[in-house]
């Protein structure tokens, strides 16, 4: 997608062909600044610090991430640790394990020496088919819109509701939940987006407003407060989220305040719809709240707020009695009973094992239970 | 209730016995500064910025800003001019026209010369009557909690959560849903309360979780996110949240994102409560989400977020892209369905024209529909 006009990756290679270079996603919204991954290490802490965050997103650079080792050190006990660092950055979307395993398939079997072009050439594969498969997302969630649209009576645009970040910040390009906004608006469908500020990290204030902002999306900053007040007032039409890690029966895991969202949507009849590539379904689950694992970060996410001062510097301010403890879980688990659908890059389906298999046969049959 | 160990009240008399000290909430949690109202404009201004805010808070400080204007003239011109002048300040909370309803009967009748001295008793007495209020609102409530630290089989504390601040800044003294954990807490029943942050003007962050640290309450801060999480984990006992209007039929309004937390608490079998003394509650209206104004504040609360910087001074920081347009609904309706109970100070009742008629035998018949 495009900044300040220019179309551009969240995550591509460096001009030498070696380095990786990121959006660093902890600078935005106000400054624009990427930043060189030269090593495993850089690559880890990335990942932790949510310099790159979306679930499609850390598997690529995790991807990557090996590739840079393996330029290192092209070892077996090198990709072990390579691929245990990046396994261990974050535990909650399934797609860094997704993609830790291709890499590892990948090189597994192969003498040390050829490993470092096949480690590179295996992520540069990961990032096209992550931009193949929002793609596909998108036309599939587009049509949805477009028959949402067709039985609209008035003529105002169509309100799309979202949470976190979504977009293509999070993925390699176009995004999950928002790629059907983004085709939408360049095929001319009037369509406005709620964006929930998305506490405590802010990334839908701080990452999907800017990147609407930037394709020239019309939208709206909103507290994740508002959202139930405005679908009670028939101001949403549809509710787009992404995934961090879907179960085989179609509960989802996604940024915490999703799941409130959900049932507000349920309570108001609007549609709720989550968009997911593959590689974030994890087959081997069937109950998501009993066996997603949730990330607890730290509280100074919730108890200090970076932002911009009047005099252009970015600066940290604290928000809470310097006394009071934090929890600060980053995800949670909607049911799949919330969920109207899932858009995948295969189409649109149930959120259940029934749907899931329908789209995926030839992965439902590594489900736990059906 | 105590700041730093001393008893006072969120509003008082000045030295003087004339002007009114309020505490500024605008300045919690770094700075504890209380502030004189020697003026009909000093009190409307404290309102409408927030300086005070709250239900009864704002019914209290509207009473006593009639009569710093009776003070400074006495006439029917001047009376209807304050009371106009103090309506226009917030347009939700349905206690500022109870509480300037109170003022005009109290001062209609009287001649002139007689009103500064009524003016200032009936200020007085509208404060004396919220504090005990709330106090019985508190006893009502302690009972519901001994109720459910009887039947709990594990001997954590008793878990609420609250959303936004209906503590004792928010009346008087004890507040609505903070007086029962107050009382809880004093009787040395074991209770820890989950506080929304409550974006965007975080009143949890900054006032709920500061009046409880200053009380000596244990307590947790949360991303307004993370609620729905915790009730489906089981961490979650009650959640008590106040009203700024409440119907005849039992649908409560309050700070955006309450109804939220009244789905989540729905979905996973949670009590859901809501405290309020009668002057809360509008018995002319049945329908809260047709009929109550719903006030739509600057958007500055959310793209701005104010906080204390390294260096110890009080610093407001941009959050959002500048060009990202915001919309900032301050309250939202939850339908009488969803709430268990409503904690009042003549008891506990269902959310519901019978439950209200109940109490209030002598109120009901002004309910335009029941």
């Amino acid at each position: 997608m495009k900044v300040d006009g220019v179309a551009r990756r969240s995550i591509q290679l460096a001009d030498d062909g070696r380095s990786v270079e990121i959006v660093d996603q902890t600078r935005l919204p106000h400054r624009f600044v990427t930043r060189e991954l030269r090593s495993l290490a850089d690559a880890a802490e990335a990942i932790s610090s949510m310099r790159v965050r979306g679930a499609p997103l850390i598997g690529a650079t995790a991807a990557y991430g090996v590739a840079l080792q393996m330029r290192e050190e092209p070892s077996d006990a090198s990709l072990q640790r390579a691929i245990e660092a990046l396994f261990a950055t974050r535990p909650t979307a399934v797609n860094l394990r997704w993609a830790l395993d291709e890499m590892r398939a990948a090189l597994h079997g192969l003498p040390p020496a050829a490993r470092e072009e096949r480690a590179y050439a295996r992520a540069a594969e990961i990032c096209d088919e992550d931009v193949e498969n929002c793609r596909a997302i998108g036309e599939h969630g587009l049509r949805l819109i477009e028959a949402l649209r067709e039985r609209q009576t008035e003529p105002n645009p169509l309100n799309v509701l979202t949470h976190c970040n979504a977009g293509w910040l999070a993925t390699v390009d176009w995004g999950t939940a928002l790629a059907p906004v983004y085709l939408a608006c360049d095929r001319g469908i009037p369509i406005h987006v709620w964006v929930d500020e998305t506490r405590p990290r802010n990334q839908g204030a701080s990452l999907t407003a800017w990147e609407l902002g930037q394709h020239g999306v019309p939208h709206t900053v909103i507290a994740d407060n508002a959202g139930g007040h405005l679908m009670q007032r028939g101001q949403v039409d549809l509710c787009i989220t992404g995934s961090d890690r879907t179960t085989s029966t179609g509960d989802v895991c996604n940024k915490i305040g999703t799941y409130l969202k959900a049932l507000a949507a349920r309570d108001n009849g609007v549609p709720f719809y989550v968009a997911l590539p593959a590689s974030s379904i994890d087959w081997a689950l069937s109950d998501g709240i009993a066996e997603i694992p949730i990330e607890e970060r730290d509280g100074s996410e919730l108890s200090r707020v970076r932002g911009l001062a009047a005099d252009g510097e970015e600066v940290e301010v604290a928000v809470l009695p310097a006394s009071s403890p934090v929890a600060n879980p980053a995800f949670d688990v909607t049911p799949a009973r919330l969920v109207t659908g899932l858009i995948t890059e295969r189409g649109v389906c149930e959120a259940s094992s029934t749907g899931l298999a329908g789209l995926y046969p030839e992965c439902a049959g590594r489900a736990s239970k059906s």
